[in-house]
């Protein structure tokens, strides 16, 4: 059974400022808490669960078993932040663990400057998850990517790729000789021999792109061709991320 | 002023039943409506506008000036289907061409198989339009095309690029000697020597993939190569068909 206090302090969650105050967000849904269960990265400090949920599990250790709190439907769908129905809810410890950004490992990174949608952050993490892109940094003004549906969208991509919040130019003066790689109009057309696999890609906001700003610091400016026959403006920023990942790292 | 028969039937057209019950579908925003004011291929055959709007445009030809209808902001906040408000929607009448199956012109074109989310299926209309993918093929229990969700994030897409519902076999029969490309686990890795720029390429629904059905009709299985270290069991449908379709038209 779930107090009142209870309730609002994990529908709480759904925003930033509390998910800091309390140093805790929400995971939803059977696929990633099933995940969430088999690591030891994120420490977990209480599943909300179904009786149905818990008849379906295997056998379990006592240190998760411990973890399991049964509730009915009616009061997980009072925690949800989802539309559609869960049977399990976990509460996850926000990593405080902050990156040595003078000596992060090489590869490829992403920038997310100003990304505003929650379904395309997490569309971009399952990319970098596709892809062993290294870690995504954000902007001050990015959604967080610990929101409800990021984590949803991701589909369990924060399990293993980093993110942190950091500005462009504190990273970019941490390793001064990286690429820093954008796609604009009328870059250099991505192609099979881009050849850029180490660096960091920026992605824009969705309806401005790249921020002045940023533009500036860009080494490498980018363009996805556009096909004969095409019409479109542009392509949405999760789709453009997978097109330009998938050109610069010649998997 | 809009009536309260005229709010009842233009909230109606959000559903499919009642679009074709009408024959109408409904476009919102100025960027989209703009566009959709300069071509001549989709009737328009009212514009509900704000008096911000009309003062902001252009002088308009008498044809345009006439479809106009001023309503206020709370009345265009009533047809919406969107929850940021508003200046202009268009009420549009669906096409009704159909297309000569057996007389298509060469390239490439999608099939989606069971597609359910409109904001995955605008991407995806999105990347069509802006690689000169020549046609949209959808199954029954795809989401429809003119969903209001799909037309907004299309951002114009529906202009440049036709939709039409149409099984996948009887496509095949209709060209029997065309490839049909699909992404499955254990494929062919695309790469930049995919070279398979003619035929229909597949997409599968978002959880379920491609049916099985429909994987029994593929003439090629290809797969997204993951990268080293990625642990992702799959990408965002909009994600791949953005990057199958750069892999294999090779732009």
């Amino acid at each position: 059974v779930l107090t009142a206090n209870q309730i609002k302090s994990l529908t709480a969650l759904q925003l930033k400022k509390y998910r800091i105050e309390q140093g805790k967000f929400l995971v939803e849904g059977e696929k990633i808490v099933a995940e969430l269960l088999q690591q030891t990265k994120f420490r977990v400090s209480v599943v909300y669960a179904t009786g149905a949920w818990i008849d379906k599990q295997p056998k379990m250790q006592t240190a998760i078993l411990d973890l399991i709190h049964e509730v009915t439907e009616a009061e997980l769908k009072k925690i949800s932040s989802l539309t559609t129905p869960n049977q399990v809810a976990a509460v996850v410890d926000l990593p405080q663990e902050k990156p040595n950004l003078e000596a992060l490992e090489a590869g490829l990174y992403y920038y997310l400057d100003g990304l505003q949608d929650p379904s395309n952050m997490g569309a971009i993490l399952r990319i970098a998850d596709w892809f062993g892109v290294k870690g995504v940094f954000c902007s001050q003004n990015t959604v967080d990517a610990y929101h409800p549906k990021v984590i949803q969208a991701g589909m369990g991509a924060f399990l293993r790729v980093p993110t942190y919040e950091v500005d462009l130019l504190t990273l970019k003066n941490a390793n001064p000789t990286w690429n820093i790689l954008g796609a604009v109009m009328n870059g250099e057309k991505i192609s099979a021999n881009s050849q850029l696999s180490n660096g960091i890609l920026v992605i824009g906001n969705e309806g401005r792109g790249i921020s002045k700003e940023t533009e500036l610091l860009l080494t490498h400016r980018l363009t996805i061709p556009r096909g004969a026959g095409g019409g479109a403006e542009s392509l949405n920023a999760a789709v453009a991320t997978g097109i330009l990942t998938f050109g610069l790292l010649q998997v």
